[in-house]
């Protein structure tokens, strides 16, 4: 068969690390990627593209210099290039991630939460 | 805000056609559309693109010329380009397609089931 079937469950469960994406499938040059995340990442933007969050499990907030946007399971958001967003989550939140290939997780802004790039899982 | 919240849940409740698939976000040149599968798809491809499938509720199947791919709610599949496919499910499936803007459903086959573009929910 031409691909192959990705279960996400499955997929998360093989990974226990906080804001470190694994990606788990490519269309063209783009990746879909899985994240948990927990606590309050760095403020950042990526000058070259919007970013889409969709929240699998849990809940999170996605914090803008004017505002908070907060996501439930089954809810999603396109952050737009250029826009500065700090994601957070009280509890332990599981996220898929789509963006184009070689997106760094800190955009430019680096720092320790800065994550490998291209892990798949 | 930059951007807007998209429940999906409340999204998919908003149209009941079969095979007729919603924008409900847009991501660079992709868009997010939601479509609700019941019985067999037309055999179609997409020259141009990759095309990414993600069950949100139910199973289906996805019919390649060399066999058969179930997928179940939180599985997903990428169609590589040019690959001939025939999507079909036997109860109603809820569905996230991610693909560039501009990709027709039934690709260059064309027929009855073709469905209007860029129709937003």
């Amino acid at each position: 068969m031409p691909g192959k079937k990705v279960n996400l469950k499955d997929k998360f469960s093989r990974f226990s690390e906080h804001w470190s994406p694994r990606v788990v499938a490519e269309l063209n040059d783009y990746q879909f990627k899985l994240v948990k995340i927990k606590g309050e990442f760095t403020w950042h933007d990526h000058q070259d593209t919007d970013e889409a969050f969709i929240v699998m499990k849990g809940s999170m907030s996605i914090e803008f210099r004017d505002g908070l946007v907060d996501l439930s399971e089954g809810e999603m958001y396109v952050v737009p290039k250029g826009v500065e967003h700090k994601p957070q989550a009280r509890e332990e939140c599981h996220v898929m991630l789509i963006e184009p290939r070689g997106v760094v997780n800190t955009g430019e802004t680096g720092g320790e939460l800065t994550a490998e790039n291209d892990v798949w899982v």
